[in-house]
């Protein structure tokens, strides 16, 4: 009879033991958990803060109970595990409400702690009204504080996924509220460029964003029971509220107190079958270091989707079984009001760091057919191998059928899909659902002229440096321009009067062209490089250019 | 100088042209379209019928006059290609108005014909009031039919695509409406039990759904303008206007008269650079035969995405380069009232007419994190190969999330993914788009589990034939049998007292095990093997059995 003891009871740690009970009936399976629920929806907390999940029981998916019952295992709350005894084979165990301590053996143990909130030590952080969100009696914390003192001005310091959640939150509840958020963008999963969207959206709404900003100093007002922030850039915030949303850290104390082995990246080691350097211990979730699936190095990454699959895979294998986790791409999405942000694979930033080889496009277009109503833009970024073609990565943002987008992609790129194999990828197609070619399709068609020659590609970020040896050519139609604005210097010929009116063009020069989203340009570059004119084309037109200033 | 003629100017023809442009400025290029509008969005026809495109006008995307402009094509409407001459290279041509004929040669040809509804010899079916909706004019004429008689029922004759938007856009002008299928099913891309959720859809709608009937007859009335239908049941039918949308058929009337290859199932034959039987002559679209991307086999499938891929990769082949056309899925999704419905590569049908080995699963899961408002149920059925694990198709129906998760599936058959590489698949999540574990991975882990010997299946026909050795075991809560019924002849024992109660099983029977939608009945399942019974768990549930039946 094996003896599972599992530390942590949240997702890698209740899919494991769920999944060792489906395999065997004889384990004996203990979870300790030191807070006081179990598998709770903790991507769900500040939804019910800002009060679309209405009630709070839903966020409280098992109970220790409901687990018993079904899985026969013996779930055991505000039960901290203090230390871990190798040799022994055995833990010690603090139970929290009575502080008495008592010790328990295991065959395997599997160590599913998560990661916690990072606090930077900021003069005056602790204080009644400063709060971060991991877990549900940090949202109790939060409700109580908005309950009690009302505060009309919140601020979210960071600008991830559950800083932008918590300004939402506030947001709908009538709460005026600061993002502070110390790099030049939001959501740092995406470039720059497609941050600008999601900059204009949180602005659009109202909300005080502040980049390249970041928190120095609080000072707790008890009479007024407020707090003055002191910012990087000089100036005071008053504000009644703050959430810390700088990020996470993987809880290992208990590893490596225990003298496991610890990553460079400050998680816990794991190999290919999430055994530690243990062979009795397993660990899983926002807690160990994982195989990037794109660049085969290790990496950290708090997700939930990868900490279930792990659990479910670790409680395989301490039960004889040798199944391999197969590398996490990343991919992750977040609402941010009316939009949604997705990503997947490596970003531009992180393609640059490592120095990888890779080329991009932009395509911007419908998320439907454009005639059939609703249909909304969608953004999507690709990065690609530059000579291979293999996909790289993958960001979107829009307002309608992002998630989509982003999964096909997430899809393409673990199965190991080239551009050019994306060209054919064949996607349901009905008015109301996509477009016969869908932004897939053309994103794919975009990379593949690349690698063929057939398109020359000129980015955004390279207009600024354009020589007296460039002609910036807009070829939208004259009330688009004047509607929308246009790039400083560019000159004007609608692209259906190019082939009439090409000889204004310099052939010495090369004819940097740009329309609303590439589409068109793609057309005149094909016009002009046909003519024997030397030209680009700005990839995702004037629309990347425009948001990557935002 | 290339001189290309294309004969057809819609999804295919126009796709074509344009792509041929932008590979070359010298090029000759002419359309020939009989018709009178090229490039329209056919569709988008049902929806203006029924109100969600108000504007007749947003249905034209193209005009003779904005591709000249734009591409240099000359696109000549009305004219109609009467004969090929192969010898000569060299077309016919009828101007339509004029009725005068001329000549044109060409270096290379491109047949974009499309397919016609197919009109079966009924006897009365030649009058006013019957109408099939294929392009522009067809729309008008059924709008005039509506707006001059006001018919207060009308009948559609076919449950696929279009006959079942057109029971929509009919229900949407508050017309009462009967949709006549000769087959015991609609939507025959997915299988029986999955159309079972469209069947009942329709009828909560109040459309007066008849499987199973034919139209066998019609009387017109003039003077009342109404039709008698007699059907195959025996049964007549008073109705105002009918819709016949039983299926295409591809028009390969000049291919054949010019002698080219026509392929088994009726189509224009091609190779996979899509050139016909003729090395000048180029076939795509809904007229051509293509290449099955699960069997390898010919197929026809009179589908806009495939249409203007090919359009696309025929120009790239005429203009000297060589590209290969991958094969058809056939992926497609319609709309049915607040349904999408929606599949990819084989259904079960097909594979037992191919007489491939094949195992199956059902899974009926949230379409984002229960707890967060909107989600509903993705029903999924995904087919696979018994010992590889292939992806062999898939079909799904619900109300939200449905596309995306046939995009998804349909990408990874595609790419060649097994179900145990789809257990890694790593999707976006957050509350409002997805789950930690998608319907994907679900469906995925149970595929992994039959193949590796974890689960045994029983599916929902198969509970007919049970044998006196079987014991039906339903493992939900009392509440739910009194509240959405029970198979009959079943015991009910809830998966929560099950562990205490298996002695009232008998070890000597095989217990055929259900619960909702099969994941409860998974735990039992295991619950009962483990503890050395025999058992079996039913794939989908009740909910698969009840929509079945439907």
């Amino acid at each position: 009879m094996t003896k599972i003891v599992i530390i942590g009871g949240v997702a890698g740690g209740a899919s494991a033991a769920a999944r060792a009970r489906r395999l065997s009936e004889d384990a004996e399976i203990i979870i300790f958990e030191r807070g006081q629920y179990i598998s709770f929806a903790n991507c769900g907390l500040p939804y019910h803060i800002g009060g679309d999940i209405p009630q709070r029981q839903n966020l409280l998916l098992q109970t220790p109970e409901s687990f018993l019952a079904r899985f026969n295992v013996d779930v055991r709350v505000m039960n901290e595990v203090t230390t871990i005894d190798r040799q022994a084979k055995c833990v010690t165990v603090k139970n929290l409400i009575d502080g008495t301590s008592y010790q328990e053996s295991y065959d395997f143990l599997l160590l599913s702690p998560g990661a916690s909130p990072i606090i930077p030590p900021i003069e005056g952080i602790d204080n009644p009204l400063t709060h971060s969100l991991r877990n549900i009696p940090d949202m109790d914390r939060i409700l109580a504080t908005l309950d009690n003192h009302k505060p009309t001005h919140a601020t979210v310091v960071g600008g991830g996924f559950i800083g932008l959640e918590m300004v939402e939150a506030f947001h709908q509840r009538g709460i005026a509220t600061t993002l502070l958020e110390m790099a030049p963008q939001v959501m740092t999963p995406v470039d720059p460029e497609m941050a600008g969207f999601v900059h204009q959206e949180i602005r659009d709404k109202g909300i005080d964003l502040r980049l390249n900003t970041a928190l120095s100093a609080i000072q707790y007002h008890e009479k007024t029971q407020s707090l003055t922030l002191s910012l990087s850039n000089g100036e005071d915030l008053e504000t009644g509220i703050v959430i810390m949303a700088i990020g996470v850290r993987p809880d290992i104390e208990l590893a490596k107190q225990a003298g496991l082995k610890i990553g460079e990246l400050g998680g816990i080691w794991v190999d290919e079958t999430l055994q530690t350097s243990d062979p009795s211990i397993f660990a899983v979730g926002d807690a160990v270091e994982e195989k990037d699936f794109v660049t085969g190095k290790q990496c950290l990454v708090p997700l939930a989707g990868p900490a279930n699959r792990q659990g479910r895979m670790a409680a395989d294998n301490m039960l004889g079984r040798r199944e391999h986790y197969q590398g996490t791409q990343g991919t992750a999405i977040c609402k941010v009001f009316e939009l949604a942000v997705a990503s997947t694979g490596k970003n531009e930033k992180q393609l640059q760091q490592q120095g990888m080889a890779y080329q991009k496009v932009y395509v911007h277009t419908a998320s439907h057919a454009s005639y059939y109503p609703g249909a909304e833009t969608v953004s999507l970024k690709l990065l690609f191998e530059t000579t291979s073609g293999k996909i790289l990565g993958a960001q979107a943002v829009g307002k309608d059928g992002i998630d989509k987008r982003i999964d096909i992609l997430a899809v393409a790129q673990r199965a190991g899909m080239t551009v050019e194999q994306l060209q054919h990828v064949e996607l349901t197609y009905a008015p109301p659902y996509g477009s016969a070619k869908d932004v897939i399709n053309q994103a794919a068609f975009v990379a593949s002229n690349i690698i063929k020659g057939d398109a020359t590609p000129i980015h955004y970020n390279e207009l600024e440096q354009l020589t007296d040896n460039q002609i910036l050519l807009d070829v939208r139609n004259p009330g688009e321009l004047k509607n929308m604005g246009f790039i400083k210097g560019a000159i004007n010929i609608p692209l259906d009067q190019l082939r009439h009116r090409m000889n204004e063009l310099p052939k010495e020069k090369e004819i940097i062209i740009y329309c609303a989203v590439g589409l068109r340009g793609n057309v005149a570059y094909r016009q002009l490089v046909n003519n024997g004119y030397k030209a680009r084309n700005l990839m995702g037109g004037y629309r990347t250019w425009k948001f990557a200033q935002m």
